[in-house]
């Protein structure tokens, strides 16, 4: 039967050389050279079969990518550019090497996109569930990280892509917006951002209550995606989807910018709260996205 | 019921404020400044339930103790100094926020005690059970890390405490031997060093291994704790506690050093394998430690 060690020799085989990274994996921690007068970005992310994704149904290379893209979605959400991962993972037992590998060849997948090296991590088997953590380290490399509390009155709301109904399959498949971030954050009109994970309207949420604004975001404007429109077939609108669902992955910003890859949606405002103009309404927009209960 | 944005709001009211973390908690992501011309280490750890610690057993605040020692353990392993940590917790349902406020103080009094701050994590809950990582970021902050590899012919090889039992409790309660390593590591004659976690045997082959060197350990010499003896009631004896039990969280460490500290238990040799020195005989000694099986 392989055992965790066999799986750390392999995981050693694969290593790739890096310019940043000074102590590869190996020893009890990695080192990384973060170049002078750069700021280090962390944050970390898990997955947990059957809240996250499904180990029924998707496969374990899209659980790894998952993991892997929540974490560098948050690289965009702060317009900087990864710089390395670790991650755990806790297998149930017997789930076997092939599975294990599989993980880690999604994981790699995901951060390869970036360049991106796995550095480090742990690997645990028990007779839970499947439970895996990103945790990723960005560098600012010449762009001032945007936060959520940055946003002013008067600031143009913008998302991109589509919105809503990423359970339909999205939410395993996206693609971090990093390159897109680091466009927008280089061009030095945009004054909040965050990524799309707990849903717009709880979003948006956090970049005014952050920012100690509110914001008027117009119905019309929101751009819906198919999968919403599919989804709606459960009673709730397009609409609804694309305002509260969570996971979308896209990027929630405020400013005053001109991409082809954004879309307006609203405007910050220095009344508190947030609304939703649908014709000539004018009504609170509050959150009805996922939230973990404790 | 009490959510996740309660317990962030609860984590975000014990912010301190500290001198590297220039984004703290709130963000996508968090942001440090590591020195110029300083080494970033990072690595994380995973504890979970019925494997590293027995939720029926322990108490929240030695679980989360526990997540974050394990890895401020990897830091004195590599001589470096503790900057930030970031954690997650998968909760199980309904183990409602005074539970996970204990879980975090137990993270927090652990990294306190280094002046680690905590600056990110990631909280969700589900029906398995409590799973709990800290990835650590450390500074090399004037020392050079010591590796695994850097053993040499003819070091001495020695260890810190005494070995062997921890189950019967120390594994949930030892403290991490950052400032021993800072010491050690700051005389300059430490060439390799790790922390005891898969137990002694495994973790000489670790340090034999990447150093391309063989050992000969003194039996007498060992430094074999009362839980050894206590737990060898089971039929094995105290030097095989002290030899193959895990999660000693001592360091173990080669070169030529002069310290209280530590007892001095072999040498390096030029020729592989690692050989027992009992009496009159010369037995290899194979590692009996846990392994997690795939």
């Amino acid at each position: 039967m392989p055992g965790e060690f066999d799986f750390l020799t392999w995981i050693a085989s694969r290593r790739r050389d890096s310019a940043l990274v000074r102590i590869p994996t190996g020893d009890d921690l990695a080192g990384v050279q973060i170049p002078d007068g750069e700021l280090l970005l962390v944050g970390v992310d898990q997955v947990l079969d059957g809240v996250h994704f499904d180990s029924a149904v998707h496969t374990p290379r899209q659980i790894g990518c998952k993991a892997m893209n929540r974490n560098l979605s948050d690289c965009a959400a702060m317009a900087c550019l990864p710089a390395a991962a670790v991650a755990t993972v806790a297998l149930p037992a017997n789930a076997g090497l092939d599975f294990a590998k599989e993980l880690y060849l999604g994981l790699e997948e995901a951060a390869s996109r970036f360049e991106c090296p796995i550095i480090g991590g742990d690997t645990s088997s028990w007779t839970g569930r499947l439970v895996m953590t990103v945790t990723i380290l960005g560098r600012s490399a010449g762009i001032e990280p945007i936060r959520r509390g940055g946003a002013r009155a008067g600031d143009s709301i913008y998302v991109s892509g589509l919105l809503g109904g990423s359970i339909l399959g999205r939410h395993m498949t996206f693609t971090p917006r990093v390159d897109l971030a680091r466009q927008l954050a280089g061009g030095g009109h945009l004054n909040a951002m965050i990524d799309l994970s707990d849903g717009l309207s709880r979003d948006l949420g956090h970049i005014c209550r952050q920012s100690k604004m509110g914001a008027v975001l117009e119905a019309d404007c929101i751009p819906i995606h198919a999968d919403a429109v599919r989804l709606s077939r459960d009673g709730r609108s397009p609409l609804l989807h694309a305002l509260h669902d969570g996971e979308d992955y896209e990027l929630l910003c405020t400013g005053e910018v001109n991409h082809p890859g954004l879309t307006r949606i609203g405007r910050i405002t220095s009344e508190p709260g947030i609304f939703l103009r649908e014709g000539t309404s004018l009504a609170p927009l509050e959150p009805l996205a996922w939230e973990h209960r404790l």
